[in-house]
């Protein structure tokens, strides 16, 4: 038996979540990227910045909680709008937690430093903001991370082949005897010794189904978290070939702005509701068992 | 000429500011890594938390600020403590650079994302906190940067080699036909490519000198930003000799806990200052031009 299909015999309590998701046919995970700015007038008149940042989500997830397999608030968005921005964070995920205990919170943060720093960071996701899963960065190796990697519970997703355009300069570098590119070298470590604990997940981009058709065949039936569909412009089709695992599941498959900024206006979270169901029929169209 | 003396003469506004302060001899970083539970009693005593992480790291910027060349907050440590950490935090920055505008803040919180999304984190930590340098994971490529790299004012930091005993899982693993290791086309590709403002700087650890002597070697006069000195045990002489650029300057030699924890008693900062001024001394000791 290989470590991987050892560790996939125990799955982690976000692992379970994410499978009573997928029971459902749901794939589709919800970015919640809210920039202030580009808020509909609807939700920013008569709020504070923190009412509308968090009743902006809240709708939206009112709007399409049946059809999702996760939502993921990114911490940058948030962060930009400092104290006001981190309570309608924190708000979003305690009322998404309160009203939909099923749907896992994917934090997308992006940490990663020295164990002992990572213990902060590990607080701040999991204890203050009871996130069920985080982001984390691999460079400073699995060591590291044991902070992250202990919480048995949660979902550790790590970045291994990101979607943005210049994702190859260090992730394609060809590494090692076996001149295997960087990412494929990351995926197998996260896979073969990082997830003792059946607790870990990658992140690669829907940008690149080649690299996501390798990772997948690196990994087993890890979860994947595939962002770059919408407005980055992944192709459904192509990323549900390449994505899914034995069964048809593995895949957590985000989009935020598609989604979030379907519609300006007042009828901003029925238009992510109406994306958010379009993206879910196209994904079942295309999966093994559907 | 090459890049790297391309580079090397336009020197940023954060970069100006480390050369005022190497100029007095000044190579101590305070790395500003407060533990609410770790605080001495006399500063917990009849304080909120928010104060009393404040008020430490007030008293201790007092104690040391003509010893320093920087005073590094890790964002890490203030997030743990939700609300009243990151209000710590702004208030300590503030305070920091009105009293003595002249030391550089470095916020160490080891972002990076897509590029889109590093827009957030770039006003958070540039328009928000007012740092004056940041430190960046290189895993996503100069690409995804770019919303920092063009704060030409401010000082970029990427991560090369870290300080931790696990540091070379990824960061050592032999790149490409020239089999380099990965921390070396990191530092080359931040000095030939991503620097084209001069205000980049690396991350290297003091506890490997020899990866540290080799990155020296690659970039010029970069600065480095050099954690690991104190409590991770990592040896000045060796350090020096390795780090310092061809004026004897360009070393940014972090401690931590080694000096804010210098004592628990009321006492705390004056034994801040003794740490940092021995550290001080003993770095001018080893230095080319002392």
């Amino acid at each position: 038996m290989t470590e991987i299909q050892r560790s996939a015999e125990s799955v982690s309590a976000f692992g379970s979540m994410l499978e009573r998701r997928w029971q459902r046919g749901n794939f589709v995970c919800v970015g919640l990227d809210p920039e202030y700015g580009r808020l509909p007038m609807a939700v920013k008149d008569g709020h504070s910045r923190e009412d509308a940042l968090f009743l902006f989500a809240r709708d939206i997830i009112d709007a399409t909680h049946d059809l999702v397999c996760a939502y993921k608030p990114n911490a940058a968005f948030y962060e930009a709008s400092g104290d006001e921005g981190m309570r309608a964070l924190s708000r979003t995920i305690e009322y998404c937690k309160t009203q939909y205990p099923d749907i896992p919170i994917i934090l997308d943060a992006k940490r990663a430093d020295i164990g002992n720093t990572n213990l902060g960071y590990v607080s701040w996701a999991f204890d203050l903001l009871h996130a069920d899963a985080i982001t984390v960065h691999p460079y400073l190796g699995g060591e590291a991370l044991a902070p992250f990697l202990e919480r048995k519970e949660k979902g550790i997703i790590v970045l291994a082949r990101t979607s943005n355009p210049g994702a190859g300069e260090l992730q394609d570098l060809l590494v090692g005897e076996a001149q295997e590119p960087l990412y494929v070298v990351t995926a197998r470590n996260v896979a073969e010794r990082w997830n003792t604990h059946g607790n870990c997940a990658l992140v690669v981009g829907a940008t690149y189904p080649a690299e996501l058709q390798r990772v997948r065949a690196a990994v087993g039936d890890m979860p994947l978290l595939i962002p770059g569909i919408g407005a980055q412009g992944g192709d459904v089709e192509a990323t549900v070939t390449a994505g899914q695992d034995s069964r048809g599941w593995g895949m957590i498959i985000n989009s935020s702005r598609g989604i979030i900024y379907a519609s300006k206006e007042e009828d901003f979270a029925q238009a992510a509701r109406q994306v958010t169901e379009s993206l879910r029929t196209e994904i079942n169209k295309y999966r093994l068992s559907a």
